[in-house]
Order: C-alpha cells, then structure tokens, then sequence
C-alpha cells in the first residue's frame, strides 16, 4: 500500500507567483507525498518574500532558466487579466505547466496560443484548472451527456465576490465592506425537485453585504446606493449589514467560495433524474491551488507519455490526477 | 451547432439483455443523436419481447454473428452474478462493449478477464459503468487526490433496495413489501459542516419498510420480526408501515435510488473544504443505462483510436463522454 503511493520518482514543481493563488500551492504541494516543491519564482526581490514554510526557496523569475530539465510543471498563480495571457504560452515553450485562466469568453484563443508554444517546446500544457472554470466544467459536461433531455443550473456561494466587494467600497460614504454572493434555497430547491423552471442569475442568488461607514456617512442614503446600484446590485435581493471596522477584518478577512451545478432532466416521461456537485470551501484559494497542483500530477505523467499540447481538465482521465496506480484504483474505489 | 452534433457517421449500439436495464438503454439510445439502435439481442425468443418503441428490432442471441462490423458497441444488460462474468470476456474478443458490473470485490479479476480478451480481439471494453460503480467512483478518486488531508463518505438513498425487500418478503406473515434505505439527515449535516465525524453505515443510514400482512398475521410480531432482524435491519433505525395490496402496488412499484459521496477535508488549519456529489433518481435502471450510453460514445472513440484492452470509467477523458468535439466543449462549457 505505501509502496503504491511512493512512486520511483518524486515529480519535481515550481509555483510561478506567491499571492494568494502561490501560498496555497505551497501547502498543497507538501500535501502530496508523491511531489516536491522546487521553489517559488517571483517578480519581487526574493528578499521580500517570507514563504509560509521554512523549507521552501525563493527564487527571482529569471533563475528560471537555470531549471531547466529540473522541474517537472509549473504550477501558474498570477492572475487572468495581466499575468496569464503572455506568461503562459511563454512559460509554455520550455517548461510543462498547469494555469487558472478562468475569464471564460477568452479560453479559445488562450488555449490556441498555449498549444502552440508547447506543441513548438514539446511541452504539456493545461489550463483553466481550478474550479470555474474546472470542476465545475466537467460535472456540466458529463451531466448534460449522461441525461441529454434536461436543464443544467449553476448556483453560486455562499462565497466572496471580489468584483462585487470592489463596487461597495466605491460607494460614497463607505469605508471598508465585502460582498457575499449566495444562492436562492427556494430556487435551488426548485431545481432539485427535478421541475426544471426557467430561472435568471437574479432569481437564483442573493446578495449579502457588510458595510463599514465613513465619519457622518448617512446609512440608508449607502444602503440605497448599494441596492439600487445597476448590474451590480439592482436586480437583486440585497441585504446591506453595518459593521465596525474590528469586525469587518476580525470576521470578513477569509475567502470563502463554493456553489452547485445541478441538472435535472428526464429519462422517459415519468422519470426525472437530479444530478448535483457541490462545492463549500473556507478558503476559495487554497482550493483552486489544490486543483492546480493534483492536475499537474496529470500533467506530469502525459508528458511522460510525449502527449504534447495544451489541454483542459476535459481531457484529463479522473484516475490521472491520483497518485494511486490504475490497478490500486480499480480495487479501492470502483 | 446542429452541424456538430451531427457525426460523420452514426455510432451503432446494440443492446444484449432486455430486462429493466436494457429497457432503459432502448430509451437511452434514441435520446442521443450520433447514435443508432441495431437491435435488441436477448436470450428469449424474439416472438416474445416486446420492445418498448415500435422501431426497435429484437433478435436472438446467435444473430449477434450476423452483426459483426456492423455493430460499434454492444451495451450488456445482464447481471453481475451469473451473465457477465462470462458474456463480457466472451463477447469482448469480437466487439466493443460496455457493461455494468457491480460486484465491486470481484472487479479486478473481471478487468483483467475483459482484458485479456478485448487484447486478443483488438476491442474496447469499459467494465463498470453506471452510478456505484461508476460516477461514485470518478467522485472518490477525484475528490481525494483534490483534498489528501480527509475522509470520504456515501450515503446511499432514498433508494429501493433489492436485497432488504426481499428479506421483508421472506419473514412470515408477509404477503409483500419492499424496502427504502435512507440517509440519515443529522449525520449528512454533520459531515457536511466539515467536522469529519467518525461514522458506522448504520449510523448513516435508515430503514424505512412497506408491508403488506398476510391475512391473520399479527403486525407486531412481524414488526418486531422485521427491526430484529441481523444484518439487515438490527443495526439501524428501522420503520415498518403497514399498507394494503392495492397500495403496494399503486405506490411502489418504481425504481427510485440515488445517494451523495462526500469528502470533507482540510488544505490548512483553519480551512475546512467539502466536495459533494448527489444523485436523485426516480429511476434507477433508467439511470444507469443512460451511463453505460454516454460511455459508449467514448469506447466507440478510444477503439477507433486503436486503444484496445479494458478500461474503466477512471480512464476516461469526461470530454470525451459527450456528443460535442472538444473545441465547441471548451468554447461553452469551460
């Protein structure tokens, strides 16, 4: 049993970015016994950066190129706006990688550059892991698959919406205040009742905000602000809480994110079939970064096998990202 | 996107075992569009089935010889104890097949005798498809190699359960009955708070029991018969409703089964994670069926990819499940 989990060679990771996204890398690479972390490449003066653990090395991004044939995949922890669309299919042409792109309407064209680069490095390349994109990809495509005649739902939080947290703060009068995005127990109990109603984003969630005010700032003329905000909060039931600054960063500092894809559709006329993936994670970025790294265990073993290419967690066989051989899968968990 | 849910070539299935299973993949088949039904292959003589729609043809088993090249995948309707450890290995030196064996202790040998022979007949063959084995499966993999540091739990239920109604039936004094398994809602809540609590399958689960009395048989002594019972129903809480023939068979008579995997875990300290995956079925035969379709979109794939031998649901890519070509799943599902 140990043996199975100790495979002859430790795959060897680097993680590009230490922010948020970087520092729960760290833990989920010392989580796998099957990995090591080679270190963490950043734009800051290494100097600067004090990693969580003792044992992990702090490297600038151009000691890179001396890692070469030295790591096995780069596991990506910039961001999706600026980090990503270059330093992806750069990385790409001399490195194996794993990256979270996750501004849906762009994947086509970030996957043609990507593959590119690494079919060019003879890489293997996979991208938009992470859980939406990512998990949550693979349950709607299987879902929809294995009941063609249905609807698909997703429902998303309890969790922190950054965007929305950034339009509160912009309000006039506030001082400080976070956003929680959360679904509709009413909807989703529709959902899962197999009735497949036709229901919009608003319908679906609610919006829960905790506000800290400015020096004379008028509450209801911010909580009106805030509901009737367009896009943003107008469609939707908006609750706005004041908080106290101790609060806001005693009890809003973490970054809690979750959701569910639910189908519901029909086998035959009578028979209706629910399927639901859910997700409730404390920490939304310690999460993704858990993907990431089980995903560059897949990454590992196709470029082994010259599988070269960019590629998604749609390609991705479930067994590949266990450090469990085929044969312990089978006998364990089917 | 008409265009790409329409093949070159039609995939064309045949389905070997007409009870409620193979009913369920006649159904199934039509519901997908790359597919076509070569017919139903039963063991009965065709005179007497009677398939569900009136485009289906049914033929005798020893037809199936008329079929080869002609048939891309057989899906096996039999049952895990007696067809399939011997019709699988069989009918896998000359086609691709998908079956649904559930005797989870004896996969491994039934892999690797569908092994042997799909290699000596240059076939795919997937063994275990359907919902547990099957997507449960995919679940307990994925989610452990996603969270390392935590425990996995299946709740099975609200389901009928096969072999607990046929112990009802056999106490005395019982005319009919059947037999619901059910998650318990206290420990579902706990497990999914993340706590991680330590649980027996009793103190998971309970029993709930529908029962028609013979005439002059004394309901408390076949209660008491029944909630006494070892094995089956001593361990856990256990209801017996007493109803009348007319009732039984107006209310019961369906196939409902589903249940949740669970896995909850930590990626730091503070930060618990929980990854849940739920199935309700008013269906379970239809269910499965539609699994052991949509997979055999994948086995026609992977065989015209010249990958022979047997496989797993843990082999397989979930893009590769669907009727869609893996640009249009990354445009709209990623």
């Amino acid at each position: 049993m140990l043996n199975d989990r100790q495979p002859a060679r430790l795959i060897k990771v680097g993680i590009v970015g230490y922010g948020n996204l970087g520092r729960g890398a760290e833990l989920a690479v010392t989580a796998n016994d099957d990995m090591q972390l080679a270190g963490v490449f950043s734009r800051r003066d290494p100097a600067s950066v004090t990693p969580q653990l003792e044992t992990t090395s702090v490297w600038p991004m151009d000691a890179l190129d001396d890692f070469s044939g030295r790591i096995d995949v780069l596991i990506l922890c910039g961001g999706s706006k600026d980090d990503l669309p270059r330093q992806t299919p750069e990385l790409a042409r001399r490195f194996c990688v794993v990256d979270s792109f996750d501004t849906h309407a762009r994947i086509p064209e970030h996957f043609e550059a990507v593959d590119s680069a690494a079919r060019a490095g003879r890489t293997t390349a996979l991208i938009s892991a992470g859980w939406d994109p990512g998990l949550f990809s693979i349950q709607r495509v299987m879902a929809e698959a294995l009941v063609p005649g249905g609807d698909t739902y997703t429902f998303w939080g309890r969790g922190l919406s950054q965007g929305h947290s950034d339009a509160v703060r912009q309000v006039p009068g506030v001082a400080g205040g976070v956003q929680y995005t959360l679904p509709s127990e009413d909807s989703l109990e529709e959902v899962r009742s197999g009735r497949q109603p036709q229901l919009g984003a608003a319908q679906m969630h609610r919006r829960e905000c905790f506000v800290v005010l400015k020096p004379g700032a008028d509450p209801e003329e911010v909580r009106r602000a805030i509901v009737d905000m367009p896009h943003y909060f107008a469609d939707y039931d908006t609750q706005v809480h004041f908080i106290d600054a101790a609060t806001l960063a005693r009890e809003h500092g973490a970054m809690p994110h979750g959701g569910r894809v639910v189908r519901a559709g029909k086998t035959s006329a009578d028979h209706a079939q629910v399927l639901e993936y859910g997700l409730k994670l404390d920490s939304n970025p310690e999460f993704t970064a858990s993907v990431l790294v089980a995903y560059a265990r897949a990454v590992a073993r196709l470029h082994g096998q010259k599988n070269f290419g960019a590629l998604t967690v749609l390609d991705i066989p479930p067994g590949l990202i266990s450090p469990l051989s085929p044969a312990e899968l089978r006998k364990r968990y089917l």
